[in-house]
């Protein structure tokens, strides 16, 4: 059917479209428990027409421990897949033909480790294929993004010039050897989750990728004429959120700016090798846990803002599931979100069109606005030394946490509307939440045990002098300026583990502890009932305090691994407004360490924050370690996504109060923290 | 925030929005059981903020019957709400200020009589002020369009003529009296419904509109000064289906032909006459009883197709429940349809933005494509005489019918995706239909011996000369060209019921039987596999005949007063291809009706299809009455929306076989039949 070929019925037959696109890759975000329960969760999913995978690795994965060490405690199989050795890497993939498989790893800090166990695995699968073939056929992605670790996501281990030096070398290492690999996933993802606006979007993913690159060049790894071929190696990884049209022209500025980006700095003249290239997860923070089917059309929205243009069109899609702010998504609710893209791709037309908005005189004016303020923000961050020094000097973080404390507030006032949380409250009794605590997946309260099992066999059956001379040589290798992916293979086939891989390295690299944002923040200037209701919580902290004798002292801890601390920092600063001193060391803190703060502060209140469902081990340990310092009368209160009845068994544990993504309203969480230290206190 | 202004955040603040575009009109379809059942589900819907009402009428109130005879039994508060006399009418409406709301009635044959009863409550509802005013304030809509009554939903009553009488009679009283009505709501839905393409829905649309202006024109009740005012008042429903784009560009289509025609055909020179208003009802056609939660990624993307463009937005939405294809939805599956519309509208930045697609070189290529195929199929409506002209020649009717047997066709064959039901069928058990029973309202099983009783309280306190002398009226000025809205009105304020207008006007107009379409469309070529099986079920036809001794001898049914006959046609179009004698008698046949027929034709099996939800009540009278008849013998299959257990339900009580949508491939279906027909006949 075409245009000048009307017939009887022009529109009768929809099928010919011989220049139909193709859909992007189908993921989804998945891994949990065990490797054997995540590979049958993988199989299912790739039966119902899942045409990539996703690998969620749990927290020690992600940040370098072993299932036995103390700070993996209560993480080890939550947030996703516990990957401690080549033996569990084996387990994850088996019966998954690696080289026919797109998968797409959500790993940072020890992203060149697990590639290392990913492509170990895959040569192992196809022993009689010359094991260099093998690598040349693997597809997929690494995210491999520290800065945005530092700014948003905390899953960072080194100081951040090792781990550009991890990167470079990574992106060096498939270049040549997995040339089809995406080596770095820069994230701006994790920014908008941390609050970022577009406009900070675009800017800090494109300074993050001019770090990166710029590091490339000057490591020297790369010869001047392969250099097109990294930056046509470099993809990204975006979020795209309710506000589906700016998100649409988002990508549009995304693709405008990477092409000048690409041909003006780094003199890329193969249009091929300036595509911006780029998958998505849509957003989740804009998700809710009141009325959670309203998750539903946000997420078709979500989906919809990076599939509209075909000129701006995402590579690879994966979808969160309508429960996430419930808890762990069951096979059910993961299948569902897999079945949005299907229809959408195979069901409506969208695939069938050339550009929609080309042409477009409004499309085309807001990606003008968005690229001339990118370039702007571009502009202030270079003039800042760059991305890592505006890391390192918290301008970024600041900045996000000041966005962020924004949009709090607009949704407080309702300003910004949010359905079911903050307008149109009213609701009938879902079925789909009938039972909160079958709503989602259950965690496997064994996955610890058989983890720490694992290790155990593990390293009685390896050859010990093999690893420790192949961790000799990746010592060795990182004080040099060695590429250090030969010596992480080398560990990875003698049988290393990923918290010996990770220690060997912080042993040379040292560690880090990324500014918090909190302290520079900017703080938000409620008008309206909103001033009212914060001035009469201001009122009462200050006579609180006052009866108490001194200001009013509340500590902010994320324990465990759990770097996801946009929730926290905003507690911090909006409690730093309401008149409270506030003390926030940061994420990744012992029940120990948090304890000794709460002593050294001599604190009037403990909140505690934990996003990864691992609060039944956590908060209890807290309780025990402050019954043990001595301070057993200083009240807790936990935030954090928290099933109903696990609220209940924390709140007799002895917990005062326990805040959930539906309690959106910051002010009235302070009220509550007085109140709570008023009952602590007797003063009621 | 402007373009000119980047400012530090240009994007931070993305509340200033002067010129954001008002949300359209928010509406639930809904009704069922009692006024009273009824009027309660209306207000918790206001209060969750639906904007306005959309007044579902069951068959015997759509058709004109009152609810104690025959034709109504099993009918009463199905697929909506009965409203046999004023008193119910009131009841309807009961703390809802007419004068604040708009409302939506679908009603068509009853049109002029369901206006005069929601007037005269209305004048009621605020007894201090002059009864022409409260009119004047009156807004919303009667669908009042039979011309597609005949072609899809067949809820006709009266011959064409003098349904278009009843029609202009309703537009001219309207025009003058309740200036801010919708006096008709032409509707492509149906035709959509009914298999229609977009360029069919836009020329069938369009004819139908021109039969009805030139009808008013011709009848002389306008002044020719007030005559754009006419023009100004048509509005449209359209349908819109999962193909996203084309469907945005058919609206966009609708908006140019529209201003042409009124403009060229009619010389309104006034633009804002000429703007083409209209509401939705998104796509029920396209919704799957399989994985039925994927039909919200569908209604999301249906919703976007008529509200993604400012220049061709609807101004009325009301969107069908996820349940929908399973049974009457309940308050939340409604619930979750309106939040559905508010995250887009408030959530969403769409109405933030001038028409996106200004512009866009693809979608005016799009639009000139629909825009020429409807201008050639509009002519050649016209040329065979009109709309009306084209509706009793069965012309419009057989190119419906040959459309919709194509797009079944390219299902079954896999050409066109479903999801869910010729693709990715895999499925984890859902949460949502665990218990197939609750996931949808049940049916008041009391609601039609409460509309007997009301119906007979209502006779007995009523002055039954006033009602007599009433009637005598409206058939007198039936006889003449009087405007019949003065007589209705009068009946309805006697206290005349619905049963009592309509029979009045039949005895005068007489009745109507439509074109089936099903002897003329068009037999869809099967290709490959698609071919290989009708082939071998046209053996098995041909064989179990000879057995037999002749041709096998199919009667398609459709007892009761539903008129959605799409899905018997089909299987009556398959069926004649698969070497069947198909008897098709048409719709709202009663019990003894069919078998009369069944025993006539001496036929092999009868297939009854209905979808209102009465065949607890229905399937059994025909079984009844086939026993009665001496053809107790002769095997029964059913189809339509049935849930399970009245599925089980039916097969004890003596049915051989029942389908339900999820039974999408008709070949398949004729093949059960020729199985139901050699098993009851001892041929296995």
């Amino acid at each position: 059917m075409t245009a000048n070929d009307p017939g009887r019925h022009p529109d009768r037959h929809p099928d010919q479209h011989p220049e139909k696109d193709r859909p992007w890759v189908m993921r989804t975000y998945a891994g949990h428990s065990t490797a054997a329960a995540s590979n049958a969760l993988y199989r299912t999913n790739l039966a119902k027409g899942q045409t990539g995978l996703s690998v969620a690795f749990d927290l020690p994965t992600q940040t370098g421990y072993d299932p036995d060490e103390s700070l993996s405690r209560g993480e080890v199989g939550k947030v996703g897949v516990p990957i401690p050795h080549l033996g569990e890497m084996r387990r994850l993939f088996e019966d998954i033909p690696l080289s026919e498989m797109n998968t797409s790893m959500t790993i940072n800090a020890t992203a060149m480790w697990l590639l290392a166990l990913y492509q170990v695995v895959a040569e192992e699968q196809d022993p009689q294929a010359d094991p260099s073939q093998v690598a040349h056929r693997l597809t997929g992605t690494t995210q491999n993004d520290i800065v945005k670790e530092y700014l948003s996501r905390g899953t960072y281990v080194f100081p951040p010039e090792h781990s550009l030096r991890l990167i470079t070398d990574l992106i060096a290492y498939t270049v040549s050897e997995i040339p089809s690999w995406n080596p770095i996933n820069i994230s701006s993802y994790h920014l908008q989750e941390a609050g970022a606006t577009p406009t900070q979007e675009l800017a800090y993913a494109l300074c993050t990728a001019i770090s990166v690159l710029d590091a490339v060049k000057a490591s020297g790894q790369v010869a001047d004429d392969d250099f097109g071929k990294v930056v046509g190696r470099i993809s990204f990884f975006v979020n795209a959120g309710v506000r589906f049209v700016e998100e649409m022209c988002k990508m549009r500025a995304f693709v405008e700016l990477w092409d000048e980006l690409t041909r003006e700095r780094y003199g890329v003249l193969d249009p091929a090798m300036r595509r911006f290239r780029y998958g998505v997860q849509v957003n989740s923070l804009g998700l809710t846990e009141a009325q959670p089917e309203n998750n539903v059309p946000r997420i078709v929205l979500e989906m919809l803002g990076v599939t509209l243009s075909k000129g701006a069109r995402a590579r690879a899609v994966q979808l969160p599931a309508w429960n996430e702010a419930l808890g762990l998504p069951r096979p059910w609710d993961q299948q569902w979100s897999l079945r949005l893209q299907q229809v959408l791709a195979f069901e409506s037309d969208l695939l069938e069109y050339d550009d929609l908005f080309a042409g477009s005189r409004v499309v085309e004016a807001k990606v003008a606005e968005l690229v001339a303020g990118a370039r702007a923000e571009m502009d202030r961050v270079q003039a800042l030394g760059g991305a890592v020094a505006a890391v390192e000097s918290g301008y970024m973080k600041q900045e996000l946490v000041s966005s962020h404390a924004a949009r709090r507030a607009r949704i407080e006032s309702g300003e910004e509307i949010v359905v079911g949380v903050n307008r149109y409250q009213e609701t009938a009794p879902s079925p789909l939440t009938a039972d909160l605590d079958t709503a989602v997946q259950a965690a496997d309260p064994e996955a610890e045990r058989a983890a720490v099992e694992s290790l155990r066999a593990w390293r009685a059956q390896r050859d010990e002098p093999a690893v420790t001379e192949a961790l000799a040589r990746l010592a060795a290798d990182a004080k040099t300026e060695a590429n250090l992916m030969p010596a992480t293979l080398a560990a990875a086939r003698a049988g290393a583990t990923t918290g010996e891989w990770t220690t060997t390295l912080r042993e040379v690299f040292g560690e880090f502890r990324a500014p918090t944002g909190v302290g520079g923040a900017v703080a938000v200037t409620a008008a309206g009932r909103a001033a009212d209701e914060l001035a009469a919580v201001r009122r009462r902290v200050r006579e609180t305090g006052a009866e108490l004798g001194g200001r009013l002292r509340l500590l902010v801890g994320k324990p465990g691994l759990d770097g996801h601390s946009n929730g926290a920092e905003q507690v911090a600063v909006r409690a730093r407004d309401a008149g409270f001193e506030v003390v926030y060391q940061g994420i990744r803190l012992t029940p120990e360490q948090i304890v000794a703060a709460a002593v050294a502060e001599d604190v009037h209140c403990v909140g505690l924050s934990i996003l990864s469902g691992s609060h039944m081990e956590l908060v209890p340990a807290v309780l025990v370690a402050m019954e043990e310092a001595g301070i057993g009368e200083v009240p807790v209160v936990v935030g954090g996504i928290i099933p109903e009845s696990d609220a209940r068994r924390l709140i007799e544990a002895g917990v005062s109060a326990v805040y959930t993504p539906k309690d959106f309203g910051l002010t009235e969480i302070m009220n509550g923290i007085v109140e709570v230290i008023r009952e602590a206190y007797d003063l009621v």
